[in-house]
């Protein structure tokens, strides 16, 4: 029988139109949803429990993308999706998932408590067994609800879970997840390292993309509810009236998946647009013009999230180009979107040329006075840490410091300060660092994770997107891991990035791979931070670009903007020391981290030179001196790349080619460059102090003037 | 059994990890390469024939991708792929491809002279019959050859031919059949409308792409064999030794498929790296850089194409700087490239800010006299018309007039001019318009063609290509198919537009919709004439981008760059005369087009504003006034899109749903712009001859300023 079978099996194939000319490539477009055949064990034990789906809510769009996932996974797990049947009365048919709406759920047996704990977005997926016919119940109060049930089973399915024994429920700690996209309106992206924006801006309205569907099914899969589709670089056309169609096309195809779009507005638009005198946001004449946008936007848009705002930084215009205070732009904002419950994400990320103090004290100096002033419908959107986006920064000193105003958390997805896309490297180990750090305000905690769920107000994370044009949507295929840990952490910030990690691991590659990738991606991150910034380094990186080192760098018009600035590197001492006998940034930090930090002895290694001057024969806890210690890191760093690159080779025979060679080709260039970081960095504080190489260490192959000869013209992310 | 084995199915699928989630989608990647099932008639009458593929030839990764792509194909059509033996000694088994280089060929029984008649390039199929077994023969000189060899019988076997009675021989009729990329090193595209380029160059060397090879695929499917990589407004960077590493890896990549890599050069570039005093072509120093740089680049490309030069034109460099004539900077090149059996391909798109004359007129005037003094390796480039890429335009006058010089042809696959990848028009019917014009500078004879095709020297034919990173490669799938003609037309220059659309149909679409598809295909372009530029007018649409109609555009830097300076209307009448009252543009023809054209009774209808200044009562061959004609061409041009777009809604049984919704969406916008083009035209010059609208014609909805105020920031192209 299976030989004849085997025979017949080209014609039937051609029947079907499945021929293997048409099996699609392992080329990570389909992402963590990529629902491959699961192997025959796992296959006969979920087939019995999936013979139908019944859904038991009226239709929407939302209910019907999660049939339509449901079926999409199934097909692909099983090679069969199960019929679909509306509800009907009585037990459900043995083996159906019964996707419940509120009344359905109740009438199924979830208890009204369960159900209510769920809230506006939470899910409820049970196993249940009852007359002798076994079946799974989604259950949720709203469509959104049933939708992130339906990804949450089949992730459930696809990373091993006991489905006979299923009972979990989920509802995410933080309202906004959003991703911000600095996307620009020519479909370049600022800091995009995984080519041209996903919106083609000049095909919209009329042309839609099925890609913006898939987009909204991976975020969906997530729970991200929000994305802010242009760059907060932003410019005036986005808010006239051809744009808004367009934005109302992408928001019209990503409605169904739970996501609302925003828009970064540029905040002198209605003066540049020469429809007003002024921008100052106590104009009347202003605040009429933004009133007036708002509900022209929110007719074309009624589910229209709100602004994000990048003001009085980095040369964008602001209120205090008029002398008001970021709360008076901020407030003028919120107060125009908020008749349509409209929000502002306000960002903190400022630093002013006038000022020439410690850039890490800039953001907080600003806002900390101006807790308690902004409108309830703003949040102020502030960064991990307070430089930008480095390798490893201690959080951000405003959080747990603003009790009076909701803070959103801003990480940064795409890696511009930590290898482009070339370098694998998961963020989710450096989010989870911030989101632990325990900001020690109220004696032991909260931690930053917990200062950002605290109730009453709104809560949200947002995260600079690493999404383009490329078919595998981030560049490369680790760092679809980046925008999953995103994902996973706004939902739920108090996660773990390692579970999280094999998760992803488990859905984007074979099971059997899943422990040893895992390994890799949670050495990766500690790798970047020893070749590229260790010990506490920061802003050491090349010009403009910000692609490889440059720590020489000292000729730029403004003093924060060098990395000597950052390293104060000298013949004596490496570091910059914010205690009290320095910029004292310290000072920010609630007491019990001040004096802890005041210390080099008890200041954590990792953040050693953020915080402290130290001369090169600094005693280190190992016994060395400060310079080997760091001579050590840069040479650890190269060493975990390779490590890194002969675990992946380990895994060819468990990876699918195209993935398996695009990672090892990328693998081979951050090898490369990781030694380049080591040897030139080291190259330039020999040159600096003097000092011979500690003993047994190879010296640079190149001299300094070779590394700081190297220009990189046509850098991606127009930086 | 029929039932039983369906109910198998789902297993044996899961199985053969074959599973509808897998089935690849109907997205455009595959251009015509589809390789889609063939109904059971055509499958039954394939399947005797292709038992079973022989190598008769040594292994080599050419006769490998040969191989592969017969698999593939075969594997897709019929859902199974034959399996592969080297040659054996004898007749080959019933049921064989035979892949035959020369002395195998022989063997087989092709003659000697037939096999001599294919040179270097050309190929042979044959379905032949002895000793009671079918086979089939692929036969060439070369592994190229046999390459092309396979991709023709590919194509026979998906457009409907007689397999069983196979009897082709074909080789090209030009030597150089090459793309020009106009793609920047930043990954932007000049006149690009299919998304960035699809050279990472950022990524490259270490990391390459898959696309690379498809891309490789589609053009040795057409017999492209030469790629130029960058734009002809090139940067000095490309021939640094990091950027030749680069585009090593990019030829390592392309070279199994036949395809060279040629770069665009720029005239200026020692002068620019600081390594020359002058970028004189007489100054021995700069001779010499240049021989140098082509060892560097031959050493690490040792097939490296040649250069492709855009000099002192639009700004860039060029020998003229140094008052030396395009022949002394194309020789000196051609001289370094020379000793490598390398080209110089030298456009003759000029025109120089300080000669006011008819700019149709300057690439005949400045190449004409330079007859004769260009090396053998040097070929001029020339655009099909004399001003830049049209909608229509007359053959350029230099076709036939240039004896002692190779004249490459430049055609544009992008469509710059006629509605981006967003319209719909295939330019095969203007090539074919092109390249079947009569020169009569023999009399009758040669056409454009015959004198491309010229013999004793070099010939060629170049496209600047409308790929990108668009998940269809084009922008839209109907831009595939002017990459398709592009092609087949430089294989065979008196190839006809419609047998090769009907081709590209039918391996594109199904091969029922072929024929609705030829029709909508054949109507396309001059539909957009009609709409854009009918009866000769040229040079009409918006300043920089090159969107939308501006004919009322009068204030830019130089005469020759307004559309006003193109068509003159004016109260009294319209159109450019270029007979002897005029420019006399029309006495670098021919004699007797001259005269013909000299008289607007004998002139084309279609050329008619284009040679002559006319009245607008001037009395049409209709019976209708030049002004009513003019109208009637607008509302026909507009009325042909709303036909094709009524023969695409009655093909969507026929095509899958994501091709058919994204054409549809294109059409919908297509007749959108078309009827704003129209309307504004008319507006336009409406207001300058003050004339009433011809009765029945409806008045443009807007006014003038309406149709003059649109604006166009962020338009795709980078204009």
């Amino acid at each position: 029988m299976r030989i004849m079978l085997r025979a017949l099996l080209p014609l039937l194939l051609v029947l079907l139109g499945l021929a293997p000319g048409a099996a699609s490539a392992e080329d990570g477009y389909d992402l963590w949803l990529r629902y491959r055949p699961l192997d025959s064990a796992a296959r006969a034990k979920l087939a019995p429990q999936t013979r139908s789906i019944v859904v038991a809510a009226p239709q929407s769009a939302t209910v019907n993308a999660a049939v339509d996932e449901l079926q999409r996974g199934l097909a692909g797990m099983l090679g069969k999706a199960p019929a679909t049947t509306a509800s009907a009365a009585g037990q459900p048919a043995d083996g159906a998932i019964v996707l419940a709406l509120k009344d359905a759920a109740l009438r199924a047996g979830v208890k009204a408590q369960d159900l209510e704990a769920l809230g506006t977005e939470g899910y409820l997926l049970r196993a249940t067994r009852g007359q002798g016919r076994k079946s799974t119940i989604i259950a949720a109060n709203t469509d959104i609800g049933l939708l992130y049930g339906a990804f949450a089973w089949l992730r459930a399915a696809r990373t091993g879970q006991q489905m006979d024994a299923l009972n979990e429920q989920s509802k995410p700690k933080l309202q906004l997840r959003v991703l911000n996209h600095w996307d620009n309106l020519d479909r370049t992206v600022e800091r995009g390292y995984a080519g041209e924006s996903i919106w083609h801006w000049w095909d919209l309205p009329e042309v839609t993309d099925q890609r913006y569907t898939d987009y909204a099914r991976a975020n969906a899969s997530l729970g991200i509810n929000g994305t802010v589709l242009n760059n907060v670089n932003s410019k005036k056309e986005i808010l006239t009236s051809p744009w808004i169609e367009k934005v109302a096309a992408v928001a019209n195809q990503l409605r169904p998946y739970g996501i609302k779009v925003y828009l970064s507005a540029r905040f002198s638009t209605p003066l540049e647009l020469k429809e007003t005198q002024s921008a100052d946001p106590l104009d009347p004449q202003v605040a009429a013009w933004w009133k007036a946008k708002a509900d022209e936007i929110y007719k074309a848009i009624p589910d229209f999230g709100g602004f994000l705002v990048k003001a009085n930084s980095e040369g964008q215009p602001g209120p205090q180009d008029y002398h008001r205070t970021h709360a008076d732009g901020a407030n003028m904002l919120a107060a125009a979107v908020a008749p349509h419950k409209g929000i502002v994400m306000w960002r903190a990320f400022v630093y002013a040329a006038e000022k020439p103090d410690d850039r890490a004290k800039q953001a907080y100096g600003e806002f900390k006075p101006l807790d308690g002033k902004f409108a309830r419908n703003v949040l102020v959107q502030v960064k991990n840490g307070a430089i930008d986006f480095q390798p490893r920064e201690p959080f951000h000193p405003l959080f747990g410091a603003m009790d009076k105003t909701p803070l959103m958390m801003e990480f940064q997805i795409t890696k511009e300060y930590l290898g482009y896309s070339t370098h694998l490297a998961y963020l989710g180990a450096m989010y989870e660092e911030t989101l632990q750090s325990d900001t020690k305000q109220k004696g032991k905690g909260p931690t930053v994770a917990d200062a950002l769920e605290d109730a009453g107000h709104l809560t949200g994370m947002a995260g600079v997107a690493n999404i383009g044009s490329s078919r595998n949507w981030s560049g490369s295929h680790f760092d679809q891991a980046n925008w999953y840990a995103f994902g996973r952490l706004a939902w739920d910030p108090q996660a773990s990035s390692k579970a999280i990690a094999r998760e992803w691991a488990q859905q984007t590659f074979a099971p059997q791979a899943a422990d040893d990738i895992v390994q890799i991606m949670m050495m990766s991150r500690e790798a970047v931070v020893d070749y590229m910034s260790p010990l506490g380094l920061h802003h050491v990186m090349g010009t403009g670009h910000h692609h490889g080192p440059a720590p020489w760098v000292d000729n730029l018009g403004r003093p924060d903007w060098n990395p000597v600035y950052y390293h104060k590197a000298d013949k004596n001492g490496i570091g910059f020391d914010r205690t009290a006998t320095g910029s004292n940034a310290l000072a920010q930090y609630a007491p019990e981290i001040a004096r802890q930090y005041a210390d080099p002895r008890t200041t954590p290694l990792a953040d050693l030179l953020w915080f402290h001057h130290l001369p090169w024969d600094y005693k280190m806890p190992s016994g060395r001196t400060l310079w080997t210690e760091l001579v050590a890191h840069y040479d650890h760093g190269v060493a975990q790349v390779a490590d890194m690159q002969q675990r992946w080779q380990k895994l060819k025979p468990l990876v699918d080619q195209q993935r398996y060679e695009e990672t090892a080709q990328r693998l081979a260039r951050q090898l490369k460059e990781a030694q380049w970081w080591r040897d030139a960095s080291i190259a330039y504080f020999q040159s600096v102090n003097g000092l011979p190489l500690p003993a047994g260490v190879k010296a640079p192959p190149q001299t300094l003037e070779y590394y700081k000869s190297l220009q990189f013209p046509y850098a991606p992310g127009h930086g």
